[in-house]
């Protein structure tokens, strides 16, 4: 078996796969393996950890309550009520950890959600297709700024916005994106990392070039100028619009590398609060996880660290994909945002180069002559160079219902990688 | 008289500008000292480099028509025929030498049009208000790509776009933009520089901020939703759209920084195809003028500079208020489409900083640790360093009706520059 070639046609089906927005639906109409009963959360499973390590065996659903951050509690709280199931956490606890609602990841349903990244069953999401080798992707509708789910709020404020999207935004926007024949989304972040995106933290230009996108097939489809108005407004104010569809792309393309026999490409970085998590393509679906750490950068005014909750969200298959934090040089205007200076950034993606095994093919970065970014992560690199990947993050507040307090960088911890290479040798016995 | 005073004066005028786009109007409806039989072009006068040698003096209009270019006769004829004054460029011509249709610069009525720059009395223009210091500017609406007026192109398809801007187009953004409460250009450049925008010939980040911040009052202000959709996918679709606002907006800062006795910052540099012409702001009126060049750049296939009509256009405002081939360092992207290599956009930057005054205050550049771009052109400094301004362009086919042919780098000739520090001499007594 030769890594090398592995890790080869890993990347290059990652870099090969292109992820198109194709149209939207409801959750358990089009998430494989979807249940009534079932909510979708970022990271790797919150029980994996406590159940490895013996302790959680005899909890209900092997103690994902219990373990379970400040965000994450608020946010399966909301998608509860959101879907009639709870009133409040309490109801909400006792539906978890009676199992009569089950927990599992995104990832295990080729879907990808921002920090608590919940999705429940009736939600609708992006459905993204890789027309380059069929595999399906999803995510759902990014809410804005303030007072939001993904960050473990529930007011009423929180529920009332996540029905308009669902009631009135979702049906435009599904019917605009039908319209549009799809928005190749590879193509649209070529273009944003162009215009001082990242593609994670900072994803200013693909929210506008996405809004813009779709503004004509919004007016069209939505059932009065009011409406439109209402969901153009929504769009084009929010500089994360796109981010939920580019989570959904990337994912894409990383589950296009996985599962590639004696790669030691990285495909899947995920947290869930409690938990890093890692899947690697040679490696099947096993989790390779550690205690997340809490993200340093710039506190919004009014709180700090001792305020944030560890580290969170399905954010980081951006990375993962080769954009994001690994793109930094690309994005020189961020570091007013996580910290540091355009110096730094253009040293965060050059540091990436390191650990991984390509340069993307059709994400280029203007200040570095137009070269490709960082893609791939190897594990054997990670540990050999004493690097781990370089991620940017929102910065959520450990209580629920609080929301964003900040934004930063953090580094997912470097035991996880070290048992993946072990887990490697193990498997092909090096 | 203190001419530092003066030139810090000018420049923080300048600066503190704040052109907001308020309304659109009929040329001849808002436009000051608009006439019926009037056309305004880009550049100095037409007449005038002739008409100050002495030999045009005895011709119709100081040898005007003469004296155009291909692509201005063609915009002057397309006007003439959208007037419906004129059906083709022999009655065209025969009205300017008769002087039955005038010819004056955009410049001399508060205004900057794009490469030919033609206004016509009926056509809608963009009003700039600048909130700061009062002054008011004006600009016709971006045609997009292909065969269009500012190129020099009158064909039937390039009036029948004009009169679908003029009469389905215009009415929608005018309600839009009033009832957007109005949209500040200079914020909105300061945004589009942190795109990859250096906002002259790279309009890409700009136009679609643009589009997104005005979609959902078009969505509305539209008679239907098939005009939203048009009126959104035409702006949408064009990088330059916002170009016309832009170019009005620094027409305002520049006007604001215009008639500061004892000052040496240039106020206007623009050019008519045969001529380039200064303005500066201690020198009253008068223009300084020269032949114009050729640009160096990148011609779009099966065209060389061969084809390329003489530099054109009102578009060197965006280079006298700061930004465009000044602000090249926050534009990387932008090699690939004038020439050269992200360095040499970094260092075009850097040169400006030798032969201007300032750095702005709201202009920054990312890679260059957010540093203001050099704004406000000494004339002295220009002639002591011999160092022209820098600035980008589109290229015009040298023949009436043919259009874009590639874009460049051009620089303004040196001896209108030596001609204004004699003049200033001489009015000041150094």
């Amino acid at each position: 078996m030769n890594i090398e070639k592995a890790n080869a046609e890993a990347t290059e089906r990652m870099m090969e796969a292109r992820p198109v927005l194709v149209g939207l639906g409801k959750a358990q109409d089009v998430i494989p393996d979807m249940r009534d009963n079932l909510l979708l959360h970022a990271g790797p499973p919150l029980t994996l950890r406590g159940a490895s390590f013996g302790f959680a065996q005899d909890r209900p659903q092997g103690g994902a309550w219990e373990r379970a951050s400040g965000p994450m509690r608020g946010a399966i709280t909301g998608a509860l009520i959101f879907e009639g199931k709870a009133k409040n956490e309490a109801e909400a606890q006792a539906l978890v950890e009676s199992g009569e609602v089950e927990l599992e990841p995104c990832h295990h349903h080729g879907a990808a959600g921002p920090m608590a990244g919940l999705i429940a069953p009736s939600m609708s999401v992006y459905i993204i297709e890789n027309k380059t080798h069929g595999n399906q992707s999803f995510s759902g509708l990014n809410e804005g700024y303030g007072k939001v789910l993904r960050y473990g709020a529930y007011s009423e404020e929180v529920l009332a916005k996540l029905r308009w999207m669902e009631e009135v935004m979702a049906p435009v926007l599904a019917e605009a994106v039908v319209a549009s024949g799809g928005i190749d989304i590879r193509a649209l972040l070529a273009e944003a990392l162009h215009m001082g995106d990242e593609g994670h933290n900072r994803n200013k230009a693909g929210s506008i070039l996405y809004t813009a996108r779709l503004a004509p097939f919004i007016a069209k489809a939505a059932p009065d100028p009011g409406v439109a108005a209402d969901v153009l407004k929504f769009l084009g104010d929010n500089a994360l619009s796109v981010l939920n569809p580019v989570m959904a792309a990337c994912k894409a393309m990383a589950d296009a590398a996985h599962g590639i026999e004696g790669s030691t490409i990285v495909t899947v970085m995920a947290r869930n609060g409690t938990d890093f998590g890692i899947r690697v393509s040679g490696l099947g679906d096993r989790w390779f996880t550690a205690p997340v750490a809490t993200p340093k950068g710039l506190y919004f005014p009014g709180f700090t660290a001792e305020d944030a909750s560890g580290d969170i969200g399905d954010s980081t298959i951006t990375e993962t994909a080769g954009i994001g934090g690994f793109a930094m040089a690309a994005a020189p205007a961020i570091v007013t945002f996580v910290s540091g200076t355009p110096q730094d950034a253009i040293n965060a993606t050059l540091e990436m180069y390191e650990i991984t095994y390509a340069e993307h093919r059709y994400f280029t970065i203007p200040p570095l002559d137009f070269r490709g970014t960082p893609t791939g992560i190897d594990i054997r690199k990670v540990v050999e160079k004493g690097i781990t990947p370089r991620v940017n993050t929102g910065i959520a507040h450990k209580d629920a219902g609080v929301g964003q307090i900040g934004a930063g960088l953090v580094r997912p911890p470097m035991e996880m990688f070290e048992e993946a290479v072990v887990a490697f040798a193990e498997k092909y016995g090096y």
